[in-house]
């Protein structure tokens, strides 16, 4: 019996989503509290749609686990309750419930959405919101990080804004890439893409804020990604303003045949 | 001279905005920080629009202090960058000026506005929010919540939601006190009073709650409020929800006179 599970957490004092040792993961809490809460022989190996790094929050992350038919049948009317009261409070399950067939949490989804939190004015910070958001030294013109960012749209081969993996495509397609501002001030870009490769988002951020403040011409993160090598003039910028927004999957009929597409495009994908 | 600061803070790890001796209060990180940055003879004595208690946040918090002219005719230009220097991450000055003639951050206030964030879904936490918004068990009704609300507005003694001081008047006007969802589904109050009591937003959000979830009916929180006498059967919620969000004052020419005018009507006044 396949579980789809909709998640969010603090990335603030987690390891990241992936399972290592020795170190706090979200991938490793959950699992344990999993088992606990339903109650199953051994912890459920759990997969995940955007494996974040250290630091990066969720707000919409989705993973499937496979447990046996008879222990979900007996613990379905309680489970939520039961996670809720053995997981941290960094760390929540926002819904559990039976997959629908052909449904796998990373090689089905269509899209991610990421966002990225950057406050670019002293009158605006507030120290609630630290944790997730970047402090940036100077005024922002979203106007030419937009124009900047939508000459990166489309299909391309992100290796200028990736760390390349042996066997792994760089090639991904960016959806949607835009800045505006939120109600309380704060720069807010909204990130889409099929998938990310490792630190894209990142990288693609910190191409774009040397352009708002005025240091980079707006052409320039275009001119990075068309000579798709990996330059050191980018800074990826810090985990704690990105957070996992959400996750995109087809109708239900197209989950098993989206899922086989995508493993044959991508070896490794994020 | 006196100037006029407006002030943001994390609340967590405070003991509230008074000064208290052997526990990290937000007036004593603050007065210290200033006196080094501004390289004061001695800690400025800071008078606050809101003395917070432990827990609550602020985003626009406003004070003033009075300091030697000299003093601020040399550290003007780079007082902001210095105070942002020695203050710590949860504790943030937005702007420091020169305060109009007249200017009381206490006594000249016309309001104060508050905000409360509950969280009365569990597909809607949020574990980055968790230090500003309360989790409530069951579904609201923000209708029978305003409704209720409604009911409350205008000038009354609110003695039934407030903790009562020797010598000190609990008559204060409600100006407003609603419920919306915010984008992220949160159920969020605005509380806008002339002044509050002591616990008193915190007393009124935990006689509206048991209204939102069906237990009280919608007349309650006014029936309490008729009633003048602290009622134990009123919940006051935890601070940690709770924020204010704004301090509103007169035009410059009539600083002095609303001053005036306020002392006279309240001895002891928030």
């Amino acid at each position: 019996m396949r579980l789809r599970l909709e998640i969010g957490y603090d990335g603030t004092d987690f390891h990241g989503w992936a399972s290592q040792p020795g170190v706090r993961t979200v991938q490793d809490v959950l699992e344990q509290a999993l088992r606990l809460a339903l109650r199953l022989p051994q912890p459920p190996s759990l997969t995940v749609a955007g494996r974040t790094d250290a630091g990066v929050h969720a707000r919409g992350q989705v993973a499937h686990m496979d447990v046996p038919l008879e222990s979900w049948v007996t613990m379905a009317p309680l489970a939520l309750r039961r996670i809720g009261r053995i997981l941290p409070a960094d760390l929540t399950v926002r819904a559990i419930r039976v997959a629908p067939p052909g449904f796998d949490a990373r090689f089905s989804a269509l899209w991610r959405r990421y966002s990225y939190r950057v406050c670019d004015s002293l009158a605006s910070v507030d120290p609630v919101r630290r944790r997730d958001t970047l402090s940036w030294p100077g005024p922002l013109d979203l106007d030419r990080m937009n124009e900047a960012a939508g000459m990166c749209l489309g299909e391309h081969d992100f290796a200028a804004f990736c760390r390349r993996r042996q066997g792994a495509s760089t090639v991904r397609n960016l959806l949607r890439l835009d800045w505006r501002r939120a109600d309380d001030g704060v720069a807010v870009a909204t990130v889409t893409a099929d998938a990310f490769c490792h630190n894209m988002v990142r990288a693609l951020t910190g191409a774009l804020l040397p352009v708002g403040d005025g240091r980079r011409p707006a052409t320039w993160p275009a001119e990075l990604l068309a000579a798709g090598v990996r330059s050191p003039a980018v800074m990826v910028v810090p985990p704690h303003a990105l957070c996992l927004e959400q996750v995109g999957y087809p109708p239900d009929a197209e989950l098993a045949l989206r899922a086989a597409a995508t493993r044959r495009v991508r070896i490794v994908g994020e």
